[in-house]
């Protein structure tokens, strides 16, 4: 790594951690060079706004979620179903051990992001929307197989997937305005009896 | 209304629809005050912080919605399963109506603080946690209603009140990042799928 990718992954890092345990209109660009230890002057070198850098930290966020994350918890070698519980225990186990670290619960970066910035940019709304399809469309796998091999009753695989990520997204709402990843555990595992129909 | 009045009120009202049709960090004293035609020496008069407005928003929101678009959908004259389908479509219009004047999606003022303030500010995380279980609770007297008149089969109705909430702000966080209410009418019908089960 060059000094220069260096400065621009520190950056990256600073910013992604800091809009997630807080907001993104909260972190200023003066505390991210102080954390990342860049000069501004770099700052402006690698990003010309912090919007540009925000639509950086949610394609960094969105590319290690869908490698690490999404990956792990829709491991195509599972059932499809137990891949629903596994998704559910990887969202538990990230909230805690996020909460262990800073003593809040920071949520989900990409539905902190989409609720806070969802009106007045639609760049990055697009992104953020972008990142849910890739989500969803892990759950309507998991859910198209487990139809075909009989585990479950036919139904709209893409409006049930699509009603599984809004149910996920909603628990980690909750349970950060709790300030209480057992919601995720408690509340989670119903996210199997979610069903919407195939139209007749 | 006295002169007085007037004024808090309207400094409330600009800061509630700011707030929502933004967030709470991109709106600032200044304009809210032009916007309420207020010096800022009265805006300090009733408020002596954004934060202390920003608390009494939540109030003033978490009544209108208590009396309003809570007491209508779950009119406890409708049968309680039809309260559930009064929930969904009272979501739908107010959004829909939302975006028709702003020609974006607000969603629902209490989860958007709910993600943006959690882990900064324990007083209006217990307020925002206040104002979701109230409407937890009317969920849960649905189900129990429903329950035990032989509708739905017993189940743990706390839970699972709990659970239609989260789905139901999580339905809203996706419909708010597409921008696009159809999905709350699209969606919001399965929260009736959702069960959780007594412990046994």
């Amino acid at each position: 790594m060059t000094p220069e990718t260096d400065s621009r992954t520190r950056i990256l890092a600073a910013a992604r951690s800091m809009f997630h345990a807080r907001s993104y209109a909260d972190v200023g660009i003066q505390e991210i060079c102080e954390s990342a230890s860049v000069q501004k002057g770099s700052f402006y070198h690698f990003f010309p706004s912090k919007r540009d850098l925000a639509l950086a930290v949610i394609e960094n966020m969105a590319g290690d979620w869908a490698h690490g994350f999404i990956a792990e918890a829709f491991d195509e070698n599972l059932p499809p179903l137990v891949r629903l519980e596994y998704v559910i225990d990887a969202a538990y186990y990230w909230q805690n051990a996020a909460k262990d670290i800073a003593g809040r619960m920071p949520g989900c970066l990409f539905g902190n992001l989409a609720l806070e910035i969802s009106t007045r940019d639609e760049v990055m709304r697009a992104k953020l929307n972008a990142v849910f399809d890739q989500a969803r469309d892990k759950f309507r796998t998991a859910l198209e197989e487990a139809a075909a091999s009989g585990a479950i009753a036919p139904l709209d695989a893409e409006a049930t997937a699509t009603a599984m990520l809004a149910y996920l997204e909603g628990v980690i709402l909750l349970a950060k305005t709790r300030n209480d990843p057992e919601v995720i555990l408690k509340l989670g595992p119903a996210i199997k009896t979610l069903r919407i129909e195939l139209k007749q």
